[in-house]
């Protein structure tokens, strides 16, 4: 079976993902977006720079804004346990003979910047800078009232060396989704750390990429909210996806695009993962309810396009096995 | 039995309870409470005037706040049919030997300004210039988000005499309590003309007295938000009742009190009442679900308290039977 | 202007869409449709029969199923507020030299069939057998749990014609769309008797045909449960479109087939409109967020097809202009 | 400060909260009271206990009802990482002096039985049978929709002991609550170990007793909806409590009785806790927005009734300090 057993004495101790930096052309159309619309919080802003948070979130970002020439991803965050983790983590890196070197970064203590074997850049840190929660501070609920980032979804080359890795580090896999080859092999994961059905998921496609970020909501409602939102605020074109239910997950879903085209998902109503002995979901790669449930087929664009990583060269995938598209 | 069949073709046509407009003692205080807190529209202002409406609303206002000295109400208008339907019910008042006269009011067409036969102040138009709706104007909904207005409740010193009254200009019974004697009297009604449960309800008690408007929300989780946001800003202590069930009406309900004590139902879930055969539903004074159908007991400022009507006397309930209070 | 001024005194009084009759070629698969999956109620059922209600309903049935050899609409029923008033319609239809006859029908009084100027059969009661409301026997409430119905949408091959024949009968519009011609033409109709969007609704196509009867849930969440039963219980294929919002009556929708290929809509959220005053909104045909506020175009099945009338030869439609279709 | 820094690597790992064991009087009322009403699914039953779990649990039970003379509660379940974890634990145990033994359970693999220093009987395993999960069955969800359990919640004589002694096995604080003195004392905790805001709560009082064991929900619309069923089924005298949000870890709650009256809270809304370095937020046991955000004071019995542990005596809370009570 090409799903591995979980490690569960890694050699350091990521807790969950954190936080993802986009670099946007234009970042007053993504305040707009992110804010105004969206209803993220802002912790901090500067003329170059928005760190972002959702209602129930003390760290100080979630989402890291920052100007630039080209939309591109910057990093995706993973918070550690400890101090000792991060230390444990740079000499893991070195042994496996992957680049990883402490950064500085504002609000961040330590932070250990890295690259997978496939090349997409992560990093981790322990410490950040704590602000107020504004879970109950209802009257700043806002928009899509999102409550925290839940996980972030890349295209990869190929599935199984990124399953191979994050396998080793701790990560879980909840499902995962095969081609129907007689051998078959594996098409996308849903890993986990935190306890829900992920914190990270790959797919098979030219990569590495991001695909989306997911940012989770309290309910369905506050995603039929957001839709009624953007359809009525200039943001109708921005709506790709949804809203629908994912087989896989049984995720509530809605995908929209920020100004640049990086993805955000609206997400809620999956279910807890804890227990690690939880068997993984086997889906096929043409089971039409993987995707949707309720039948809907995901648009072209979902499956092609994505975001870069910055100074992160990409590769065609090695499965030409392809899913369902709309027409 | 109490209830009389209805008046299928009245004197004039009456189309639906239409606005309220209340004396305030502190215009900035009120304005904190139903727009910034409740999220009312404002459709224009002045020093002493706000008028106020609810997102589906495209009449001009459905909630009056007039800068004054004591906090009372001024009126409750219904809207009729046609310009055709004032002249029929100033007619109607006339004959009854009941007071009827036409006034100015501002944004209104021609308003017949009348008093029913215990003194409690009512008047009625057909034309209010219109506006736009903001149903579909999403990025605006706050608050409770407050469709429209539905309904008036009132204290009645005979709900008899209010019943015979209302009745007679067409108002339909859906529901009714009645005291536990062997000789049952009408302790409280629900009358309608546009539909659903009520526009116009009475019940035993000193008056008349303006015991609540009801304001319609879409569903239930609007509600929760409000209390969420209430108890949170300031507002815990205008929160006099609920998040609950009705049992008369069905109505999932919160019960909360301006600056001055003015009371506001936010309310949803009651039914279409179109058909002129429906048998009205009778309740008995002390069944405890009646009043709640989750058991909890209102308490003792929900039964005592109402606002004056302006100019009006005030008299001793006829019956003396009393429902369950909380302790 | 295509739209005319509502009659307010029409020559007999509708209080609203009442009921529709379904001749199914598989009655046990409809019941399994409609009661286990839906989730209506059965009042009465024969090896033959069955008769339908929502939880709200007092009415005996507002859909019949009728076992049959082909899967057609027997008639659409509507209410209307006396026994004088069915005298008054046979009166008004015969004087239209349009046929209309008093006819029997189970647990309905006096019941004058009739049909419309293209051959759409309707008919006329005022009396019902009453049986008790669901609303509170909340153990009972199952699938969408659907309150009531709400209208019949309809295939017209003439759009105009339908609409000056249902205004003449106190149908007043409440929204409606054009062509984009220089000299617009009527290419759908919003009717209401009852006080919201619609009893009444009419498309322009081959016809007349039954596009869909709506039925009533209060909330969303009712609709998104729904769509989670039917594509886990074999019911994926009869989800033809939705859900979404549209644009037209704000309505939150999921558009559902019976085994027989009838349309159902589960819908909620549009809004009151008792005021006879309220100016109708006007949409153009090809405007994307007419359909559908959040973009979604409707599936060509949508368009082109419907239930046919029993007995009621179809003809092609007056107006050749398209609306989007999805691909 | 009271709350000790979390034990980032205990002595063995505990996953989560896992089941509960009732002893009840009336396997038949019982069942009634979770299957027929709360919508619990039935794993196995046989005449004298019922494995009881949620939708999405795949685990084969969260309640084990066991018909008996009287109405206790016989261990609480804790699922452990691995085997290896149980070895460790039941050196641990011994190591403190307390009584910990393996003994078999159905349906469960290897199982610690253990006391804590109050004498609170809990119990330690790693694996379970498994079952299917339900989340996707959506013709089979019920009642309020219970997806799992979430935690379990004890009075106890002695919150400080209760604390030191689950910090040094690894639960951490979430939240707390502390008296008014100048040298306050734990009132309160809330501790967890999955990454919500608790596995595990202690509460001052005469104990240890089970205050209730709280099941999640998706949603705070499924807990209106089993006040309605249960306010409409003969159990409106098994609800004690709400709704309504408790200002602690900002849960929409609902207080049921089951027919021996051990309590079960609905709940859902609260957030994740899966950082290690959270601040636990802080409580003083007087603030009325602790217990409920919107005001309303919890009935005395939510303070003072308990169900009693087999063989557990029970001795006086060694606080006095009160919360605020209804009268």
């Amino acid at each position: 079976m090409p799903v591995a057993k979980p490690v569960m004495n890694p050699p350091f101790n990521i807790v969950r993902v954190s936080h993802v930096e986009f670099a946007v052309t234009d970042l007053e159309a993504s305040r707009a977006f992110y804010v105004d619309c969206l209803g993220l919080h802002v912790t901090a802003e500067s003329a170059d720079r928005i760190y972002l948070r959702g209602i129930e979130e003390r760290n100080h970002h979630s989402i890291v804004l920052v100007r630039a020439e080209k939309p591109v991803v910057r990093t995706m965050g993973f918070k550690v346990a400890s101090e000792e983790d991060l230390d444990r983590a740079a000499f893991w890196f070195d042994e496996q003979g992957l680049r990883a070197e402490f950064v500085e970064r504002p609000h961040q203590g330590r932070t250990l910047n890295a690259v997978d074997p496939l090349g997409m850049p992560i990093e981790f840190y322990f410490e950040m800078e704590q602000t107020s929660s504004m879970l109950q501070k209802y009257t700043h609920h806002r928009g899509a009232r999102i409550q925290r980032i839940d996980h972030v979804n890349c295209f990869t080359p190929d599935v199984q060396v990124s399953h191979d890795f994050y396998t080793a580090v701790g990560f879980r896999v909840t499902e995962y989704t095969e081609t129907e080859d007689p051998d078959p092999k594996l098409w996308a994961i849903w890993m986990h750390r935190k306890g829900n059905v992920h914190d990270l998921a790959f797919t098979n496609g030219r990569g590495p990429r991001l695909h989306h970020i997911g940012m989770w909501t309290a309910t369905p409602l506050d995603i039929l909210h957001i839709c009624d939102v953007m359809a009525t605020s200039g943001y109708l074109g921005n709506m790709e996806r949804g809203p629908g239910r994912h087989g896989i997950s049984n995720a509530f879903f809605l995908y929209v695009r920020d100004p640049d085209g990086h993805r955000v998902e609206l997400f809620t109503s999956d279910y807890l993962t804890a227990d690690p002995d939880m068997e993984p979901i086997r889906w096929t790669l043409r089971d039409p309810q993987r995707q949707t449930l309720w039948g809907h087929p995901a648009p072209r664009s979902w499956f092609e396009e994505g975001s870069f990583f910055e100074g992160t060269a990409v590769v065609e995938p090695v499965l030409e096995a392809q899913p369902i598209v709309a027409r």
